[in-house]
């Protein structure tokens, strides 16, 4: 295939100025953590300096800082489908699943089974189990199954169905249409956690009927590192659902410093505390980049950039001994790929050293991020080369690529 | 009083030096947010150019990231009077405070009563009537009485006790060896908010023997808008609590992402998710200032100003109007003075006008916060001065000064 050509006619290949790339690196890590977009460098250089520094308390009105967690929900709900008034910004992806988890069970009350999958990501889980831990098994029992068993445990006796969309380890997608309704037949609530789907591919959350999701802001919405997380929660659930985390930013008066909390109207009821401002300016101005880009062209690239590297690894006789753990079928596969080798933490650590960032997930996964707007065909194209040259060559088996850091 | 001579002499003066001041203003609201220190927008411009740029993922470990909340909860614990490993910085003081409540409510099960003050600030109130919500009346009940009744409704019937040190409005410090003590004698567990204690008066967690505290980072640690709070857990407690906000950062193991939740040890099972990077790292930066001052010399200068300020109010005609709400005994009186009048909201607009930053709290509030890092007598002086100016020629009964912003 030829690379050059792909790049010379991909739609979104200016994008890539709008961020700032390491030189000498291919970065396939996008999934993990983004790159810093140019534009997120300078706000947040001015939120500091002049916001900050110059207008100090009165940036809260005047550079709208209390209105940051609406505008960058507002900015988010296009990529999930979402009409106006239904995502905020705010908090992490753990603690927003124990609001609409807690908020779920309640409104589905009578219920208590949450159930999952095996492999879901480990948070979700957690929360899970702490909110088990919390209300007792006579009121919150988690229960886990695995992805092929998930579709006939759909019965009534499940409260609440929590799913991540895009598995973190091999990349496979779940069918939201179809399980989104089967749950709803059976009287049950659905929670999508959208980490891996957010920015990475089209979403249709009030097509599906879905009624709560989360998200990170720190992989393919490029918000930096540890950037604040979203929360959706359907219209028609806004003025039942009970968020128990129920701060004072939540309040519908927050500056009435009223003893007694009343919820917010709509959407804004699911915040809690004061909003890391500086964290969520980067994640404000990185959600611009997608203002100009068009959500199925993203997705259209992120299958042709992960066709290339499956193309690779079914030709390239020095690539048979990695085991390809992402779906084949488009439908079925996220952003990434992810290949399975019993050295895939040291073939990971001689990538990063040969200036390819991809990264390791036990206990045996090279994961590869696949992220269109700055990642390129030949990008993609010498990271198989270079693979096929440490595979064959056997350099990642120097014991300096063995020795395990404690985040990779 | 020579405020030229006090200023001179001030063992702090050269510490105003580490903070980034506008030019023309005299700011009296850095117990509402501290004001931006050079190192913390230095810190955020290599952080986001630098460690996000450059290092992107490996930056977790090459730049330590992942031990932020650590390291920013150790340079706390000495403004806390707390040894080692008993504080760490995450989420806000909302989030956090439901964390401890809920930790203390199991550690006390058989009681439910949670007391509280009617006047504490609201979003400690929220979280308790949220956590109501959730257990139910049978599991927790939160009970507020008023200041002086406090003492008398110590008894058997409550499990916790939960109170912020120093009020919001009035700027009135509770006594936290006699309370805890008190309360410890009726077994009851004591929460202490210090948001507008840490940083602004010594504090003797340890000594005190308190059992769980809460703070913020951005009032009087100057750790930017929003910055991460703090939680502060005794040892002796650390064994038994359960976080049940149970996100993956708190886990024994994060990284081996196992299916099931064991807590790490000690005071890291109090983190929950992934941690705001940008928002940390301003507050780790903005936490050295304290690393060259001492909190005694803080407190007593701290003192010397509202002093000096009081002693304006008593002794200049043109400031009779102004009721004072605050302590005028040092050891009740937090780093903040109150005061009321009618026209409080009128008077807060005007004086920032006129280039005086203070805060209007409802109803009637003009709250001054006193912050010895970089506040000079001067400034007092001069703001006493323009207050006066104002009051006796009614400028701010202009129409302007009137119309209400929805955060002052």
């Amino acid at each position: 295939m030829n690379t050059e050509l792909l790049d010379r006619e991909d739609l979104l290949a200016e994008v890539r100025d709008q961020f700032y790339l390491p030189a000498g690196q291919v970065y396939l890590d996008g999934n993990s953590l983004g790159p810093l977009p140019l534009a997120a460098r300078d706000r947040v250089a001015d939120l500091t300096s002049r916001q900050w520094g110059e207008d100090l308390i009165t940036s809260w009105n005047r550079h709208g800082w209390i209105d940051l967690p609406q505008r960058c929900g507002e900015k988010i709900a296009p990529l999930l489908g979402a009409s106006q008034g239904q995502v905020v910004c705010c908090d992490s992806i753990s603690v927003n699943l124990f609001k609409v988890l807690t908020a779920a069970l309640r409104l589905n009350s009578g219920r208590k089974l949450v159930l999952s999958q095996k492999d879901n990501f480990p948070t979700d889980l957690y929360m899970a189990q702490g909110l088990e831990q919390l209300l007792g098994a006579e009121r919150c029992e988690l229960k886990t199954v695995t992805a092929t068993e998930l579709e006939n445990c759909l019965d009534s006796s499940v409260a609440v169905l929590m799913l991540t969309h895009v598995n973190f380890r091999s990349g496979e997608v779940h069918d939201m249409v179809r399980l989104t309704e089967l749950a709803h037949k059976n009287g049950i609530l659905v929670i999508w956690d959208l980490a891996h789907s957010a920015g990475a591919l089209p979403l249709e959350l009030d097509r599906c009927g879905v009624d709560f999701a989360v998200g990170c802001g720190y992989k393919f919405l490029n918000g930096g590192p540890g950037a604040p997380a979203f929360v959706y929660v359907a219209q028609r659930w806004q003025d039942a659902a009970v968020n128990v985390l129920s701060g004072w930013m939540g309040h519908a008066q927050a500056f009435a410093f009223a003893p007694d909390y009343v919820p917010a109207a709509g959407i804004n009821r699911f915040l809690s505390g004061t909003p890391p401002i500086l964290a969520m300016a980067a994640l404000d101005a990185a959600l611009d980049v997608f203002a100009q880009v068009d959500m199925q062209q993203v997705r259209n690239k992120s299958l042709a950039l992960s066709d290339l590297l499956i193309e690779r690894l079914d030709n390239d006789p020095a690539l048979t001994e990695l085991r390809l753990i992402s779906p084949r079928q488009h439908h079925l596969r996220g952003s990434q790929v992810a290949l399975a080798h019993p050295d895939a933490y040291a073939l990971t650590q001689c990538l990063i050293a040969h200036g390819f960032v991809a990264d390791f997930r036990a206990p045996d996964i090279l994961r590869v991020g696949i992220t269109p707007l700055y990642t390129r065909f030949a990008d993609i194209e010498a990271f198989a080369k270079r693979l096929a040259v440490i595979l064959s060559g056997g350099e990642y088996r120097q014991p300096r690529f063995a020795e395990r850091q404690r985040v990779t």
